[in-house]
């Protein structure tokens, strides 16, 4: 049968991409430096091996087939017609791209990183201009080889890749309210007469001991060890090949112990995610993520819900002070609780607060769909960026290296994917606010330190249906509710307007 | 160029075979328990593809294009034709099994071994009697595949794989006098007036210590962490893909600190060998080892020609007091060295010292090379067994458990392997001899802690060849004699005889 075809054909396919998956986590986790020329061969080989499978012609001929087969696709809600949505969205994707154009942005991508990370050294946006235009021309040609429909835009076509159904019109219609509200808040905030306590953060912990306490946390969280690891790397991430092997990273220095705790909970929110996915639909669209705005909420709820909640300290503070002795001794739930909501705003995404982090996010989403519609040029950039920064956050931005050139995105052409950070968060206080109706309990149950309620509903709700629902469909189906910024504003206010006495 | 479109078909082959070898590493050492379905889905798509690739016909249209070469031929000595030799040998050995006789085998190999382990268990030989004899049969019918020369034996044909060029008969000839010296050896030292000091074993040192302790003694020997880790697994190993990136493991237990320091400077012997690959012969034949008995002989040469030394105990011992304090004090380097150099014949192989270990080897080998030839059934397999431990090593064997059921070699059909150890050992003896008329102040250099010259000759005699000679030939070149029985003897019969005051 054409679908039992179609699908033995796209497991062999992703069981290779799952291949890639472990030399990659091994690259960054536990490869030798003197490995790095050896594993780019590899790399290459696996990626090309799952390329030609997920580009096969035969693929396009069973997908026909299926389509045109009622009993498959009569009902579109059928995990049958969610599947062959899906992979008709992956196998265009894959085949729309001529072979020298994908070649022409792979070498201009590898060459303007380079230019790039010169560039933000030097602080020298010239050195990296003439490279971001031919990243921002790349990105275009690749777009008008998606294509998009009418009333959408090049913008569209390579956000696709990242948040399936979403367009930069929905994005701007949940975006503007909660820019506009969010500068009201952040500035009501900076100029409030409290300012909550930052004694938590000023403790040094020595890493040793942070390694032996924060993977607890995850195993609280429900994060399963069996099916599972936690290591250390430079940048945090999760990866895996199926339900039954996630791995997640997290790093220690001894004066952010919040940040490996913060970083470790946003992980192996990540992490439940994929240990939640159905292991009979691995390899299929099924037995992976909805997107990565979904992937996105599911951390920062355990993250920022969880792990900036006044009663998880309630239940955390006391295992501190076991774990790490006399030097926590004087330190409340409160002072945790005020310390790790601090608000500042500044330059740089990734030291970003909660409030503030979304702001960086906007100002990335309006310029680079800016830069695909070719209203804005390189050569405007940093001008753009820094009176953005100046008018969002009330920030002055001292050059580019600290501005337009902070992050690495661009240098890759990846456009389209900084949304998502937001996205995630819109979700995750749209889905935290039905929780807290359907669990009214849940924050003495964080206090008690049981996560569980929550875990089980993110399994029941969001995880077990993997990518069956498009975001914003899962986002209605789960809340009754269109994506919202209400929510995430309702929680930050309620939350940060306290702290800050006003 | 044929030669170099045949160099690009097996270095991508190999490519693939080094992602296996991550993969099974990874399964080792760092795989969480629920990986194991996904794994041998990965596993055995990775090791299909490195199997189209060796055995695609082109590859043979290749070889016989190059073969009748003359300027790639003509000097047998040239790399070129090392490497024709090797893909010959390897291409021929792919081929020449039919693909229901490789997958009978695969099939009855897995059960078989579940039945071994069951009969293991229980000591009950008759469990596993009707599954020994399938493996026999099997390999027999594998060896006709590949077939033998005139005047060889079926064992031949299967050693082959594990030691290209040597033959049973030409092992017999240096097995025999081994075998019989030894014997009287083994008897003088048991009923020997002395008994070495074993002080140096009973000391307990804690897991967490050892593991920062053992890493320092392989990077003593030269073994490059920057192209190389260790690790912990139950079974210590060494793996890796590239010179650039070669893992050894070990193991602790507070009670066996010796055995920590002895497996790791087994495996690291065997890194050196890795590591000391030349970078640019990567995914050809000269750039692996020339065989798993010249392996071992690296491994080996490390473990009992340098860690069961008394110099190397001169320069260790005042490192493991520095490292684990007072409870050494009172112990001197000779204590040390005594304590890895005791003798007691025993039933277990994996836990034999360095003279009775090879007796153990030549059991097997005997009894193997009967099995394979038709002479020995396998129900005569245990009695067989008893006799030659009796008679050899002087000892009862109490059961099948600790007789005949011991290894899991045989239940996974694997014929011819065994006496590689001892080759190891033999040919180790034999380089050793000459590293010491080359370098005349060797142990002196030992007993500063100085391995450099022994590493540097290893790297210019041994390791930078990789495959390109075969093993008896890279024996004769390297010593300018045939591999002997000597040196090996001479080498346990001057230091163990003192030790037992024989």
């Amino acid at each position: 049968m054409s679908y039992d075809e179609l699908l033995a054909k796209i497991k062999d396919a992703n069981l290779l991409r799952s291949t890639a998956s472990i030399l990659s986590w091994d690259q960054e986790c536990m490869m030798p430096p003197g490995g790095v020329e050896h594993r780019s061969l590899q790399m290459a080989q696996i990626a090309g091996l799952a390329h030609q499978r997920f580009t096969d012609p035969r693929i396009g001929e069973l997908l026909a087939e299926c389509e045109a087969d009622d009993e498959l696709t009569s009902d579109p809600a059928s995990e049958q017609a969610a599947v062959l949505r899906e992979l008709r969205r992956g196998y265009d994707r894959s085949t729309k791209l001529p072979a020298d154009l994908v070649q022409e942005a792979a070498r201009t991508r590898s060459i303007a990183h380079h230019h790039w990370q010169q560039a933000r050294e030097e602080s020298d946006f010239d050195k990296f201009r003439p490279w971001l235009e031919k990243n921002i021309d790349l990105a275009r040609r690749v777009a008008e080889a998606y294509g998009w429909a009418d009333g959408e835009e090049p913008w569209d076509a390579l956000a696709e890749g990242y948040e399936p159904g979403m367009r930069a019109r929905q994005i701007e219609g949940v975006f503007t309210p909660l820019r506009d509200r969010l500068q009201n808040l952040i500035a009501d905030l900076t100029s409030g007469p409290r300012r909550p306590s930052t004694r938590f953060l000023e403790i040094a912990v020595p890493t040793g001991e942070q390694r032996a306490f924060v993977p607890q946390i995850a195993e609280q969280m429900g994060f399963d060890f069996e099916r599972g690891r936690i290591d250390i790397s430079v940048h945090p991430f999760c990866s895996g090949t199926n339900p039954g092997d996630v791995r997640i990273t997290t790093r220690f220095r001894d004066d952010a112990f919040a940040d490996a705790l913060t970083a470790t909970m946003h992980e192996a929110g990540h992490g439940l995610y994929e240990q939640g996915l159905l292991p009979e639909h691995t390899g299929t669209p099924l037995g992976r993520a909805a997107s990565l705005g979904i992937h996105e909420s599911q951390s920062r709820m355990w993250e920022n819900f969880v792990g900036r909640s006044l009663p998880f300290w309630e239940w955390c503070m006391p295992r501190v002070r076991d774990a790490f002795g006399s030097a926590f001794d004087d330190v409340t739930p409160q002072d945790a609780y005020e310390a790790v909501n601090t608000v500042s705003p500044d330059f740089i995404r990734v030291e970003a607060d909660e409030a503030t982090y979304n702001m960086h996010i906007m100002v990335r989403f309006e310029l680079e769909r800016l830069m695909m519609s070719g209203e804005l040029v390189a050569a405007d950039l940093p001008d753009e960026w820094n009176r953005r920064y100046k008018e969002y956050l009330g920030v002055d931005v001292p050059n580019d290296r600290v501005g337009c050139l902070q992050d690495t995105h661009w240098s890759g052409a990846s456009f389209g994917y900084f949304p998502t950070y937001t996205l995630g968060n819109l979700y995750a206080a749209q889905f935290f606010e039905k929780i807290l109706e359907d669990v009214p309990g849940l924050h003495e149950e964080f206090a008690r330190g049981d996560l569980s309620s929550l875990k089980s509903w993110l399994n029941e709700n969001i995880h077990k249906h993997g990518g069956r629902y498009q975001p914003a469909d899962l986002c209605e189906r789960v809340t009754g509710k269109a994506l919202s910024a209400d929510p995430l504003l309702r929680h930050l206010e309620r939350k940060l307007r306290p702290l800050y006495g006003v």
